[in-house]
This record gives structure tokens, sequence and C-alpha cells, in this order.
């Protein structure tokens, strides 16, 4: 069995009794009923996630995936290339937003080199190294990446989630990787049905000719490449990048071992969503952080069935969203577990 | 000159050298334009707010207002008045929502005594005693305090930010006593011009027929007192509450001190509006926490003029919701001080 086929079948659902217990537990907490809605739903289901009605929430850690682009030789990014590899510099030295919102919440930043346009090997252990390929291939003239590609990224992610397990309760989701805003609007384009039009923003800050040159362009890519949207593994490799197809791995490796895994943005939607196709018990493993301005992504977390947690209006990707979220998980945890029962509290119940 | 007049004379419109001297650093940051959205611009509003591109925000206070309402004679609320004394009990040791909330983003919880039916001297220093009576009088049968009663609840609020000042940084609002969504809603009511049915919501959890009784009551309360919606102090008396009067006071206190407050929901609102008419200005040191569930909070903030910044279908009150937001405050300042711009990370520019 591979190592991809064997972490889809280890994807149990949550566990129905932690959960009855932390609902039981809230249901008496010394408040109107329910008075902390999502804060509350929130802690339900993380109980259920991790099989216990005390949550391990504490140790949080955001998993930057980085990959280049093929695809940006269609000119879709106001980016050139080569900041995907100085983005990783600024990640490693501490003073990108991910760097100063992980440490906001007491998160460890954890680069992985995917795929990126350019040696990191200099980087030795500040990152972790699975590098598919320099690049993907341009999307809008054939697939990605071939099959074996793709299933070695949705791997590497497992790998790096297993890796990363020993200390971490939380995982959190991030990229980098300029042009991967048109590689996920294809791949949300091909799952969900929706026009490219729908699902194609202006990702780091397209003006209005460059949008329908990008609409375009995930158009084409829908158009050369046709894929079974059946088949998570074709549509990633046809249409996906392999920061993405990390993701992917990541979600399916946390899943595999009960941990919740916070979806950042857009992106970051894109991969839930092969890993969805892959396997749609993993989706309740996934806490959605936050809608993103990049038109699209709304379409992504309803297809996921997700209510994000915030809306801030980001669109920066990194992890940012997800890393502020995981105060929210944490949070909700704080109530599960801190918070006293009307009995424990002394306090009189309502009359109704 | 009283307190009350002295400080509202001391509220200066925010700083817009520290705003623009925020804004130019921003803008350099190494991430496509203002890709952090909400958090940015909160991060630019804290700059005028404290007069400072490094706003200062660590040291943060969530003041507990307590109160207790004559109107509850009416049936208005599914809990019994005892709760007021039992929580704020509970909130001294440590076992209530806000203090588990507060204890996540590091914030100190301060409970006043503002005007609880029952006698709290026994908590000594646990508490600020600022009771000015045992509760209100029924507003559905006349005004719930007199014009001096409402000017010593507005000073005792400024008086608690002042003695907080050398602690706090930022200030939130929270409150308890039993039956205060309706004086609320009164409150809203008044100053909004909204239907009752419009801004009378379940509070801790009426059903339809409660619901409608409580609208009748709100609306006896309009007819019994006819208030001059121009003057705050007027509102205050016959509408509001004593911890709604804290709430205002609060955040004049604060606003001449030039320190931000988180705004937390429903009740917090109807004292932050209390606050707007009596002193304009000072609506631009108010931080809108939350959307309540609770029916009217979306038109208090309307007429506050705030989009808040988190909606989790909260509905609790003690400030828990602007405990949460509290987190975003912070990382905001997290990202004006500690994100690299382009030139001192090295990453390439948009071409754009």
């Amino acid at each position: 069995m591979s190592l991809l086929d064997e972490t889809i079948a280890a994807v149990l659902p949550p566990d129905k009794n932690a959960r009855a217990a932390a609902r039981a537990r809230l249901d008496q907490l010394a408040m109107p009923y329910w008075a902390l809605g999502r804060l509350m739903d929130l802690a339900e289901e993380l109980a259920g996630i991790t099989a216990s009605a005390k949550p391990a929430v504490k140790r949080k850690t955001v998993v930057v995936m980085a990959g280049d682009h093929g695809v940006v030789a269609e000119g879709v990014s106001a980016y050139p290339q080569e900041v995907t590899v100085q983005m990783v510099a600024n990640f490693v030295a501490g003073g990108a937003s991910i760097n100063a919102l992980a440490r906001h919440v007491g998160a460890k930043v954890v680069v992985v080199d995917m795929g990126v346009a350019g040696d990191l090997t200099h980087l030795g252990q500040a990152i972790i190294h699975r590098k598919i390929a320099s690049g993907t291939q341009n999307i809008a003239a054939g697939p990605a990446m071939t099959r074996e590609q793709a299933i070695a990224t949705l791997e590497a992610g497992i790998s790096v989630a297993r890796e990363l397990a020993d200390f971490t309760d939380v995982f959190a989701t991030g990229e980098m990787g300029i042009g991967n805003t048109t590689p996920s609007s294809a791949i949300v384009a091909a799952f969900t049905g929706a026009d490219p039009a729908a699902v194609t923003g202006r990702g780091t800050g397209l003006d209005d000719r460059q949008l329908q040159h990008k609409i375009g362009t995930v158009k084409r890519a829908l158009e050369v490449n046709s894929v079974s949207t059946t088949d998570g593994i074709d549509v990633l490799a046809k249409l996906g990048g392999f920061e993405i197809g990390g993701i992917a791995g990541l979600v399916l490796g946390a899943a595999a071992l009960r941990k919740p895994v916070v979806i950042d943005g857009f992106i970051s939607s894109a991969g839930a969503l092969v890993a969805q196709a892959l396997c749609p018990l993993a989706t309740d493993y996934m806490i959605a952080a936050h809608l993103s301005v990049e038109r699209g992504h709304r379409i992504a977390l309803e297809k996921l069935g997700k209510r994000p947690l915030l809306d801030m209006d980001l669109r920066l990707g990194e992890g940012t969203g997800a890393a502020l979220a995981m105060h929210l998980v944490e949070a909700a945890v704080r109530v599960l577990t801190e918070v006293a029962t009307f009995e424990e509290a002394a306090v009189s119940r309502s009359a109704g």
C-alpha cells in the first residue's frame, strides 16, 4: 500500500463520544444557552477531531509550502518569479507577515520547498526540502506535472505532517508561490463547475485588462487539460502546483493523525479541495480560517462546506489568516475547559 | 469645570501625523498593496488614536461594569436578578467566560460594582466599588435614575479609566446585569429612531411570547420617558443603567487619555452611543469588537459608524467578544512594527 493510500485509509470520522462529552459540558456552562456561539461550535468540532473532550491545541505549526509556476510565462502575476525565492529567505529571516502573526499566536513557522524555481540548498535545515522540480510546467499549454509528480507532492505533504506531528497539536496551511492564484482558480473552477470568471481574481494586484487576460489563461488551462473532476490526482497533476499538492498532502496527513488543520485563504482552499476529492472524510478535520477578498474563495469554501471564522479582507496568503484563526481555536478550547458550569460557580439557572 | 466636562474637552481628534507615518510604513511592507486589509486599517487607526507610529497595545484591561435593573420587575429576563451578584463572584473567582478569554489574550479583568442590587463590600479590593444605588428604577414606569446619578455614573467610569490608565494600553468594555438588554434596546431605539421591535432581541433566551412582552416594555419605557435624544445624559438617566453609564464614562475617559477602547456587544454599544452623543470625537477611539446575534446590535453599530472585527454569533456580553478582538488589535500592531519592508527584506517590487 502506498503512503498516500495508507494515509487516506487511516482517516476516520470525528469521534462521536468525545464530541458528545464536549457538548454535554458546554451545555452546562454558566451562561445562557450556547451564548458563545461559533466558539462553542468550534470547541465541539475540536473534541470530535482530536477524540478528546479536552482537545490539545497548544503546540501550533504553520506550514508554508513554497513552489513556482510555469504559467507565469503567460504574464499572470504582477510580481517577478524571483520573489518566491526572496520571500522564502524573508520567512527564514523572520521578517515576513506570517512570522509576525505566528509569533503573536505562539506558532512555529516551517517552510517547505515543494518546487521553488531556484536553488535553496544553502538554507540547509532552516527549511524542509521536498523539491519535486524547479517550478511546474505552464498549465495554459499542458499539464502542470506528471501524475507521478502529483502523487509525490501529496506524499511529501503527508511526510511533512508526520515529521512535525511530534511537536504539533494544530496545523495551519500557508503558501508562497508567484503566480499560484492562477492554478488555484483553475482547480476551483474544475471542482465546482464555476465559470473561470467567477473564480479568478486580481491576485497580487492586477488591473482590469490584466484580470481579463488571467481569466482567459484559466479558461485555456481548462480547455487544454481535460480533467476528470472525480480524480483529485488528475486535477492536481494537470492544473495544480507543487505547493498546492503539498497542502493537500498536509491536510490528509493531519486528518489521519486526528489533528485539526486550519486552512488559510484561496490557494490553501484549492489544496483543501484536492484533499476533499481524494478523501471526503478529511474535510471534517479542516477549519476554514477566513474569507479572502480573492474572488472565488467564497465558492471554494461553499464546496468545502465551511463557514470561515474571520472576514478581515485579507489576500496575502503565507498562512496569515490561518495564524490569526489559531487564536480562536485555542479560545474555543479555553471555553470548553476553563469556564465553570452553573453548579461549579453556584449560579442560578434560567427559569425558562 | 466638572470631571465630565473636563474629560469631554480633553478628547482630541486622532493624530494625523502618526497616522500618516504608520500608513507610509504599511505601504512599504513586503507584500501586495494593503494585502492584510482590515488589519492594516486597524494599525493605521491605532497610530492615530495613540499618536504613535508604534502604538503601545501590550497592557490590556477588560473592565466589567456590573449593575442591576428595576425593569426586571416586568419579567423581561429569563434569569433571576440574583445572578448578577453570583456572576460577579464568578468573575472574582476566575471561572467565568471573560476570565478564560482574558487569560487567553493576556488581559486583566477588572470588575466594577456600578449598582448591583446586593452588598458586595465583602469582596473588598477584588473589585472596584462605585455603587450609585442598588439597581435602577423601572424604566417602564419612569426614569431609571436621576440626572445627578447619570452624571455620577459617567464620572465613575471616567475615574475608573484614569485609575487603570497607569497599567493599561488598551481598554475593553464588558458588563454584567440581569435585564440589561432591555434598557440597551430603549437607548438604541432612542438614539437611532429605530422601531423598538427592530432593536429588541431575545437577550438571555426569551421565547416568542416573552419577546413580544419585552418589545412592549421597551415601547412603554420610550412613551413614559420622553427623552431629548440630543442630550446623552437625559437618555442615560431616563432609559439607562448604572453599568451602561459606567461604560460610557470609561469610553470617554479612554478617549481623553488617547487609549483605544474595544467595544464589546449590544449593551456596550448602547454605552458607546451615550458616549458618542456626549462627545462625537470619542467615537474615533472606539474599536467595534464583534457583531452580536442580539437583534439591534447591527443598528447600533451603524449609528456608531463601525464595522465589527468579528462575527462569531456571540451574545454573552461580559466583554467576551472584546477580549477576542484584543488579539486582533495586537496583531495589527505586530504587522505595523515587525514586518519587513521590500527594501529591508530585499524583495523585488511589482512591475505594476
